[in-house]
């Protein structure tokens, strides 16, 4: 018998409805919303409840099955399927759940478009395991690894891509250790990855994000690990705010920095980083935290969610197709190509 | 007539009390606490009730006067000024402020204590505007200057030393704007920069200390400028933590970085970075926000409140002798024997 994983499925379909972890309420609270319609699961996505690229990726699939059960017309199910691929712009797996499961819907209507998000989502799992088990290789004995958001379960449908690294490394007697950036605005890595953390019993501190340079001064940190909301062709990676500057951080002392993202995160139709659209999200979410105003009245906020990591700051990118050291637009090209990694 | 200064003094002698604008207030309500007992400063002081290395130089010589005044015997003066002297361990002007008017009440007693400390507060503000003036010369005709924690009026008695730059920049026309690091965990930044600039009219946006990266690729960065707790004898800086990863960002994208402190704060005891202690403060700073649990409980947090940026990443020091452009031992040392700068 397999064990219950400590993470439960982030979403499912269920009796007709989209069922999904409400990460809103995490850590205090494991609760779920059951989505009975596009709008609701729309609401969800936009205000962060599901996020994480590949659990987008599935949302999008589901939705579009969503759609297909309850609306009346073909149309209104296009409608609606083209709303949720742009109800957040930076992470290319939602248009690309979206998509599949809108091809599937018109060859096999309802029943093919909700059969096509199952095997998505029962998929993503499988694809988290192996890439896990390929870049848990990148972790030394003893490793101490820093990373940055939720790149864990709750970003996926299962398992998690960075985290899915550590997670394969600690199940492969690896004994690694985890800082965890806090990650502001939304504190994914205080309330989300500090969870998951736990549930493993993978041993983890918390810091906030300015801290990760002094640990690397200090030599606390021998691999960076993130994962990534979309890969440009050539290579470059948009993942959270905050991301790039562990990047350089890493650079300039000689840590690895190893993205971890099935190969859907790849768009081979955005040529390099400067052509992924950074969401800008409320300035709200800085001014306040938890509800409560932190910056006086009237203080304007920038709020870019996401940066750019150019890829030759990347040490490797892990993919369950193999690890892909030093990605280029020709390795890359090569990967699509052949299926597999380089070696 | 001089105009009200819009920035009101971050502490004074009242009427036999020590009295400080209560920064933990701050930006709701501008309030202040009265310190009748050297016990109630120590509290502040360990509270953030006040804080900025400049400050807490005035803080202490006023807590000697306070003592002075309060206590019976020269022997519990000396054990109360030892105390507060090692309240907070990284910023080298407490320990300052404390020895001269301890000084200064060997020789004259509480009244020679108390004229010390108000002589120690004024020329705070007249150094402030010294090296401001001194350092705007660094800030392009309408650079945007990118900075972190507070290091203004608040963090000193008054005007401010990176912010006094600011500020010197915005009096002389240059028009100057700012990106503000919100500053995790006490988000000095959020709280009290946003407010000060506010007052000031100098125009400011708010990031989360993630962002800063991502402005510097996208070329909205002209100059970083912060302020220091301790320059060591070979110009390495203590900063508030997330300092030393914008040194390293700047020096990415060859972006000047700029340190603005009081020839005070340079420590020539300490003879390197290595040797500054670094104060570790509670981990509930991390975990918790505003009195509100974020992280799941029993997460384990580190909360260094300083890092330490090595010399070779400062473009210059800016003090009220001078500014000194690429510090090292040996141009601190000529400084320290001319009392000027080095041209």
């Amino acid at each position: 018998m397999i064990p219950r994983d400590p993470i439960p499925p982030t979403i499912a379909w269920r009796a007709g409805r989209v069922r999904l972890i409400d990460q809103r309420a995490l850590p205090q609270r494991l609760t779920y919303l059951e989505c009975a319609t596009v709008d609701a699961l729309h609401d969800a996505i936009i205000e962060l409840a599901i996020r994480g690229a590949p659990a987008l990726g599935a949302a999008g699939a589901y939705g579009v099955a969503l759609a297909a059960a309850t609306l009346p017309t073909p149309a209104a199910v296009r409608r609606a399927a083209a709303r949720l691929r742009s109800a957040r712009p930076t992470a290319v797996n939602l248009a690309h759940g979206v998509d599949l499961a809108l091809a599937a819907y018109a060859d096999g209507g309802a029943a093919g478009s909700l059969a096509a998000a199952k095997a998505y989502a029962d998929a993503d799992v499988r694809t988290n395991r192996a890439l896990g088990e390929l870049g848990a290789a990148l972790v030394p004995l003893g490793g101490r690894v820093l990373t940055h958001c939720n790149a864990g379960g709750l970003a996926c449908v299962g398992y998690g891509t960075a985290l899915g690294v550590i997670r394969a490394a600690h199940e492969q007697g690896r004994r690694p250790s985890v800082w965890v950036d806090e990650t502001r605005p939304v504190l994914q890595g205080a309330r989300l990855t500090a969870w998951e953390l736990g549930r493993l019993g993978i041993p983890h501190t918390l810091v906030v994000d300015g801290a990760a340079g002094g640990l690397m001064a200090r030599g606390a940190v021998d691999l960076v690990v993130v994962g990534a909301d979309r890969v440009a062709a050539n290579g470059d990676v948009a993942n959270k705010v905050g991301t790039y500057p562990l990047a350089v951080l890493a650079r300039h002392h000689g840590i690895p920095f190893v993205v971890a993202a099935p190969w859907s995160t790849v768009d081979r139709s955005t040529p390099d980083g400067a052509a992924i659209a950074v969401e800008e999200r409320s300035p709200r979410e800085v001014t306040d935290i938890g509800g409560v105003r932190v910056a006086p009245a009237g203080t304007s906020a920038a709020n870019p969610a996401f940066d750019v990591t150019p890829a030759r700051l990347v040490h490797a990118l892990v993919t369950e197709r193999g690890v892909i050291a030093r990605p280029t637009l020709a390795r890359l090209a090569r990967v699509a190509r052949n299926g597999t990694g380089p070696e």
